[in-house]
């Protein structure tokens, strides 16, 4: 799904506000950029901005308020992007090198939204990252590209567009990190339907493991877990032929 | 081992520039922290500082400069603290709740160093911790505590002493990453001497694990991944009753 959205008034009001005063309002350095990844089509997915009159894309992202805990910046951040709530949403690293916006450091940006940084301005400082991954369910997310950008989409993770900053290395981590905690955490719970088939769980844990398992491997796996319900069969056409659901039991969180 | 330092004019010449121009020379508003881990004894240990005249103690950290990526601060600060270069150092995670160092935000800190704080200076501002842990060989490292603290010393995970700011938390952060890390990384490299025995590598595990294992499971599994090199026994006196010594084989890093 993409929505495209032409700058309004108001979208430059904020701008022009976020430079002139956001110094005042939002902690200085730091920023906050989330790796937001749902499973859609047998593919794990990324929500990606596209930037008004630049070649690269971003990760969805903002700035920290003096009164917000850097955590509930990136909860709050993640609804305004998707109009979710409770989602799962954990930290992927800080992301902190001298250099990681370039020698432009975000100038370049503000200019294609229309706004030229004055020099000294709290925009034109170093950023440091601290970057989060979140994982959302496809079907209930709804995109907004908010005023820094003109589209909000999904991409599929193996084949990302040229990414600004080190947002792609931001993601390569948030990979990384998801690949781990696979083995522990019950993940799958915000990448699924409710009810899904065995043959789905494993397409799924495919994605985000980038390798292709064994069928009967994995159903003895997942079943070992305990953490999954199966269904009783609906009666009625054909019931006999299809799959079993499955869903998870009550979550831990 | 404890060493005692006590406070030298020099010392309090660099918290005198440290609160009047600290803002120029370091990225406000951010701190790094970091949970330093040795084994001794059979115990997990982490080291700590005693701060003047505070009744809590804190851990090893600092500010990040202007020209210094944020890992590169955390290496150097190990380095200050413990004079070891290249250790395993790794991020546990970011901490930026509102209001994690309490109402007096640090203030009460440099006051029982000797400094207090004009209104709106930088360091009465709120700090958000990019906190890691480090694995260090106990007798390598030579704790300093530098001229924030008093006293730099090993403490047991299992009897903390009182902590300042959410430090106790971090703490907590940094032994469930390492419990994780165990599982997929060799942390043990740097946590024991070159050559240990079964037993010594079991009571490793068990201490960062915080549970017993079987013998003779914990060796089965340990052999089975590896990474082990088993040396010869030296011939002499004994030598036929004494353990197998082993050593890490060459790590990827």
């Amino acid at each position: 799904m993409v929505i495209l959205e032409h700058m309004k008034e108001t979208d430059h009001e904020s701008l022009t506000r976020l430079v002139a005063e956001g110094a005042g309002e939002y902690l200085r350095h730091l920023s906050v950029d989330s790796v937001i990844f749902s499973f859609h089509e047998g593919k794990l997915k990324v929500l990606l901005l596209r930037m008004k009159d630049l070649p690269q894309y971003a990760l969805p992202g903002g700035y920290v308020r003096n009164d917000e805990g850097v955590d509930e910046a990136a909860h709050r951040i993640l609804a305004e992007r998707t109009g979710l709530g409770e989602v799962f949403l954990e930290q992927c690293g800080t992301f902190g090198d001298r250099d990681r916006t370039g020698e432009d450091r975000g100038e370049g940006l503000f200019r294609s939204l229309g706004a030229d940084l004055p020099p000294g301005n709290w925009l034109r400082e170093r950023f440091v990252s601290v970057s989060y991954y979140a994982l959302v369910n496809h079907d209930l997310a709804h995109p907004q590209p908010g005023f820094f950008a003109t589209e909000c989409s999904w991409h599929s993770v193996t084949h990302l567009p040229d990414m600004i900053f080190d947002h792609a290395r931001i993601i390569r981590k948030a990979q990384e990190t998801l690949k781990q905690h696979l083995d522990y955490k019950l993940l799958g719970s915000n990448l699924l339907p409710e009810t899904f088939t065995m043959n789905e769980l494993q397409r799924l844990y495919e994605a985000v493991l980038g390798r292709t398992l064994l069928r009967a491997n994995f159903q003895r796996k997942m079943l070992g877990l305990g953490i999954l319900e199966r269904l009783d069969k609906k009666f009625g056409g054909g019931a006999h032929k299809a799959p079993y659901l499955y869903r998870f039991k009550l979550l831990e969180h």
